[in-house]
């Protein structure tokens, strides 16, 4: 019996790539469109892709109910999205739906709500270097790098990231400036996994980087959930009279 | 020279007790009341109590700063809690004030919007037996605890509690009726540190038991905030143009 | 391009089984025999079986080799099992298979090997109920299973399980006579992961239930090593004398 | 009530400093002195030394007993710490004694043996400059420092560090030759707990260094037990024969 793909669905608010002649060379087709070409060649994802602009930005009850994996890209838009859809997909991650959030989707509102905290950081953009060194080489994240891997020029995001502890600590980034970055964190949110992954400026070409691209395929394969649907109290408080074992009175 | 006291606020949504005759019988000065004359009682901490029906929840910008703890229980009132005070104690907790939620303040406002999921679980109401493991001995919230200790006659929360996995646990339960739950649960964000307790119900008179007792006090001293004032990040995001190390163009 | 197989070798110390004729009744092939047999009827796993009476306790360089998951039951022998065979398998581990380390096997030389604690707990042989109840249900060892399931008749093992805290913890359990334990704990160490699985006392039909099979054939799955082979420090210490950036004088 | 003093033993194998008069210049009195002299300036600490050339290397039952909190330097000198003192250690460790283990430590086979792993690491020493990041703003041990600290010549550790998960991270290490470090670990062991730091090469004045005396300082006071000491379990496996509820036939 064939396994059923992984259906995954690559958001993007696109609005850099619209505004701006330098960005929209560097990804014709959007930042969603480049990550979805290399997702597309994988034989086990089924992939589409959202943006901001659409009607409900793209993520309607019958998307999120099909989607298994949901990438995000968001900066100048966050704002802007509604916090209906924000609520939506936070119960669908809840439910099971796995959530990569890319780069500045670190300030998005679903980013934020799921983890309770600011999610504030250092950053600078000076084209310096990065260097993400995996640190736990059991993970399926990791698979198929190197002991490290190099951007030859990125924005800079550095300690202390306001964060929870991370469940999993994949990657740290070396940057030329100085600072360094947890860059690769797992969670766990209800039913759901999510992965915050930080490379991603829109003006290098960080989504056309075969390590990066590696990393986000990874990361959809270990995000869909593979786990259980029977527990009570996921997105609900059930009242449950009778008890299993008798009470003494 | 003598050690600051610990600030301690006590905060009760105060509704069971003014309503019902019963429950005023086990807690006449309401169960903050019960809760703050123990706490009265340790020569470090300076305790004061405030309640949902004061103005702004008596949880002013002055009494959050002068609070190093705040204790929270909710039940009936969770939805009358204004959003604009939930988002003081939130910027509050992340700035270093710790928070200890007690019982049914699991779903309450401020505790599911720090961690990020909705926080349910299964219930029951039978007035069973409840005996609360430790499971961390190294662990400064369990001090002065036996290996155990029992609540002869509880309302029942059974997993799976929608919590985010905790930093720490502390205290596993046994229920009479067939029924375990993570009773003792620590988590950070940002410079805060988050403690939840379960036992409390208003119909029993578990803020009159020793034991409970000593856990919140234990769990006071423990979130009192003693870390590091100056990490950027947290609760912002600052550019910070000048790298650190020279920058090869 | 079919998937390799999961390689399996299901260890048994196998001495309660020879020595008792009532034990012999409910595992007449042994507990490796009723693990492996159920393991053998998924189409994705290859299984063996080893057991500490054969040469090199049946673990030779070259079955670990071979093996990408080990499955350990130890009691009465743990003593007998040689320190070098322990090195092995500890370095195999450490280089990427999976273990899962069953009931009394909390006590064998490789999984205090591996924890670096004692992993003491009480124990008490009643017969009594136990109920493992889910407490992540986002965990691939949970799939398949309702929000708890039962086993009538168990030895007990109560807390406090002198083990580090667990990465990820999967179950707990309720028992008739008043305890609880983290009976379903999950760790990484060096490249390879480490699941402990409580139930399987040899005197009830345990490795019968269909339930404990499906934990134990999901934590079999968990456990292939999917991770990163790059990485340099596992299992070595190595100099690195050329800076990957210039260091100034 | 005076609080009791926390006692503390600075532990080192002083090797290379009684070899080498260019590291005698530098620590005229060992590593162990310079960290215990400025210990001893804490109102809240009693401090003793113990070096590996003393008999049982200075850690007899005795000393151990009067132990709070235990400071380890080693390097040349691992394979000379004898099992037997090894054992005690770590039973003490077990039992409430904190442990700080130094820079090289991390071979030492006590921390071998807590950890479980075989702690490897990559390292280069070209004196190049070291800049540790606070990522844990709530941690005691973070307390007083700024938001990092630097150290202009250290030998290099880079990653994968080969140790189990943190309970806690509190510094990621940023080096000037391109490399990262998880440079401050926190895990429990049984009742005790254990810190691993990662400055302090003999031919640099790292304990001098204001910062890292302070970092040590911390985790001394972090470090103290405060916990449960009536746990079952740790050290031990107590079969206990009476249930504390009854267990149906």
């Amino acid at each position: 019996m064939a396994q059923q793909k992984i259906r995954v669905t690559v958001w993007n608010e696109n609005i850099h790539e619209r505004e701006h002649e330098h960005i929209r060379k560097i990804y014709p087709e959007g930042m969603h469109g480049a990550i979805a070409s290399f997702l597309k060649k994988q034989p086990d994802l089924e992939v589409r892709t959202a943006t901001q602009e659409q009607p409900e930005h793209g993520l309607t009850e019958k998307v999120l109910a099909e989607t298994d994996v949901l990438t995000w890209w968001g900066h100048a838009g966050h704002d802007g999205v509604a916090d209906e859809i924000v609520n939506r997909v936070h119960a669908r991650v809840l439910d099971g739906m796995g959530l990569i959030v890319l780069h500045s989707g670190h300030f998005s509102k679903i980013f934020r709500k799921l983890m309770g905290t600011n999610c504030g950081l250092q950053w600078r953009e000076a084209g310096e270097k990065e260097r993400l060194w995996v640190v736990d080489s059991s993970h399926p994240i990791a698979a198929g790098l190197g002991p490290y891997f190099e951007l030859p020029h990125t924005e800079m995001y550095g300690e202390q990231f306001d964060i929870p502890k991370p469940d999993e600590l994949v990657f740290i980034s070396w940057f030329e400036g100085g600072d360094v970055f947890r860059s690769g964190c797992c969670w766990s949110r209800g039913r759901g996994k999510v992965f915050y992954f930080r490379p991603g400026h829109e003006t290098y070409p960080i989504y056309h980087d075969q390590n990066v691209l590696q990393v986000i395929t990874n990361a959809v394969r270990w995000a869909k959930f593979n786990g259980n649907t029977q527990t009570c109290g996921i997105n609900t408080c059930p009242h449950t009279e009778t008890p299993l074992e008798p009470i003494k009175k």
